[in-house]
């Protein structure tokens, strides 16, 4: 639960939760979903763990991930207050390609919604399943929801290309050229 | 043309080329791009010009839209020094929205292709085309091509909310919920 959980359910200030918090050792929330993560996810092996957009808090290579990614100023149109639709878009591209296992893997295409609009300081959770037969060499199929609290903001579905990284990969991804 | 095309062409080396345009006051391709764009385009409307992601040269409000963007170190993966997928849907997303004629422009949804990887140093130019009768208001269809030289390697449909900022927006652009 949320500090912001737990001051509605026990109807105490967010300052008397945060102090138990820090009286008890117990970390906020999302250092706690870290820290069990930490414990029991597999190694992102497509790309520097740093190069992932958002925190990935689980992970199951070829199967499913999770990613926690908080819209900050940064991350927001001035006039709206609402998140850039790219923001949304890169956590969840980075996790459908975290999720794959394999050395190289970049993205081909995708079909994106954004359901709706997500606003600053709101936790975007994404949920990417892989959806084709990891045995499949070539490429991938991956959905990604992404959530804030159990309303659905996003969906989208990736198309990875994976490659174990010994054959060389130059230029195309896709060669149906449209010039 | 660019420098590069003027060695190739002249066969004279870079440093001659950028000693000549410096003597005779004439400024590099780019910046040449933006004086002329910045004297016959239309202005932004939907968002501040500082918030379109790459330098937009020519904006024909609810027509099209031209943006071009330099993939440098901060954009690509650092393995395989190829840009990442989202800053080259950043580029097209936000000059897909630049392009809308009303004061409110969001990303409802699109279907997109990385048509070949894009490689650090290389220049992307984006076109935007709006396929939609601007007189139809709620969602306008945008598709934004984006080339490195004569080379697609990027195509996007993207499908915009827009509003004259009249009407309140709350929430859902779209409502087609898959809890």
């Amino acid at each position: 639960m949320t500090d912001q959980e737990l001051t509605r359910q026990l109807k105490v200030s967010i300052q008397t939760i945060r102090l138990d918090r820090m009286e008890l050792g117990i970390p906020e929330l999302r250092e706690r979903m870290k820290l069990m993560a930490e414990r029991s996810y597999d190694q992102v092996k497509s790309l520097p763990l740093d190069e992932v957009i958002g925190d990935v808090v689980d992970l199951q290579l070829d199967k499913s991930g999770i990613s926690i990614f908080e819209i900050r100023e940064e991350h927001i149109f001035s006039r709206t207050q609402i998140a850039r639709g790219h923001h949304i878009f890169a956590q969840a591209n980075s996790l459908a390609v975290a999720v794959i296992n394999d050395a190289i893997a970049l993205t081909a295409s995708a079909d994106i919604r954004f359901v709706r609009s997500v606003h600053l300081g709101e936790k975007c959770i994404a949920k990417a399943y892989v959806q084709s037969n990891p045995a499949r060499k070539g490429k991938a199929k991956v959905e990604v929801l992404t959530y804030v609290g159990e309303e659905m903001v996003f969906q989208g579905n990736f198309t990875i290309y994976r490659s174990d990284g010994e054959e060389q990969h130059e230029g195309g991804v896709d060669h149906d050229n449209r010039h």
